[in-house]
């Protein structure tokens, strides 16, 4: 059952949204976490995302399926091909980019977290050390909260939600640093978009980009990739 | 294809969805209609939507699953007792709200109309004869367009989303007038939210005492209802 201090959290899978859960943990939520099979091609993340919750001692982990590669256009829901050795500084919005996928993730939160009566909501968005997604920058998190008022009963009869996005600012290296000081096992998280069949991350898409990048400025090993 | 004239539209099988659709339709846009299965007991209003569908001659008609009922919070998706006999004219909101529902929906519209390069969305949402939902009225419309122009590429890049809701500000009876007026059979839609066991309306829940008292209002019989 869910307490005054419960939150519903999103979890991918990825470091991010591992490190943003714990940093909720640390501050004493009862954690939901919500993981979404929207039919990307890196289904592996959604193992990720067990093992983490598992990790967290979430009070409870739900799956759901919302098939957004129905709608297509995005490289990472289709056979399209997934950018290799990109410029992860290009101010350009990768084929990567899931049409509205954290305005969906959000509202399907933001659902979840109406039913259990819990009012606020952890996304691991990152608007530094990323792939130039618009869904994960502070405007629009701040425009989200103001539809979410709007668009509840519990928001009409006075509620405030509040989306919690505790990495928005961080470099990746200054998130993987801040989620070793909270004891995150990031060999349980996975990131690439695109393994090669023997199952290893691939090394060259933007997510591993990043994340190796965060590691090797963190001046840490990435545990993954540890034999 | 989707053309310059090109709109999602939400079709749940309802009287106000496919009347919405056909008005988009007669304004010249090619419909690309989406319809939900979020879990919602009246399972026979999704058959309803594709007989609308059909009649609509839409481009294409899409259906997602996305189980809502998961979540639980509404007599809509779960066991709980339907309202039968309720005052419509009560203020309060009645325990067939589903949490956060028009906002998934309208987050999903908006992903496929992304991903078609298409910026209107036409939703049956409407603030007169309802429920009292939230999510129904046009200052929520309002939130969501400002989200949407922040959660997308196309927003990022220029574009806007609109969101048509043409019978905001209608009576039933003034939406049937409408719907009549161009060509709807309302025959092949559907309100009920928990039909008797012969299949047929209860006539008792809310859906079924607004469209019945939209019928008497426009003077003409209801053809669900017609032996």
């Amino acid at each position: 059952m869910p307490t005054a201090r419960s939150a519903v959290v999103l979890l991918s899978g990825g470091l991010d949204s591992a490190t943003a859960a714990a940093v909720a943990r640390q501050e004493g939520f009862q954690l939901f976490a919500l993981t979404v099979r929207y039919g990307q091609r890196h289904a592996r993340e959604v193992d990720a995302a067990r093992r983490v919750a598992r990790w967290l001692g979430a009070a409870r982990h739900l799956e759901l399926e919302v098939d957004l590669a129905a709608f297509g256009g995005s490289a990472l829901t289709t056979d399209e091909e997934i950018p290799k050795d990109r410029a992860i500084e290009s101010p350009s919005i990768p084929s990567t980019y899931v049409p509205a996928r954290n305005l969906v993730l959000l509202s399907l939160a933001l659902a979840w977290a109406e039913a259990l009566g819990v009012h606020d909501i952890v996304i691991g968005v990152n608007a530094l050390d990323y792939s130039g997604y618009p869904d994960c920058r502070p405007e629009f998190i701040e425009a989200f909260e103001a539809a979410a008022r709007l668009a509840t009963r519990a928001g009409v009869e006075g509620s405030r939600f509040s989306v919690r996005a505790p990495l928005m600012r961080m470099t990746k290296a200054e998130i993987i640093r801040l989620g070793l000081g909270l004891g995150v096992d990031y060999g349980l998280t996975w990131s690439c978009y695109d393994p090669v069949p023997d199952g290893t991350p691939c090394g060259r898409c933007d997510s591993c980009q990043l994340r190796a990048r965060g590691f090797r400025e963190a001046g840490v090993p990435d545990p993954l990739l540890q034999p």
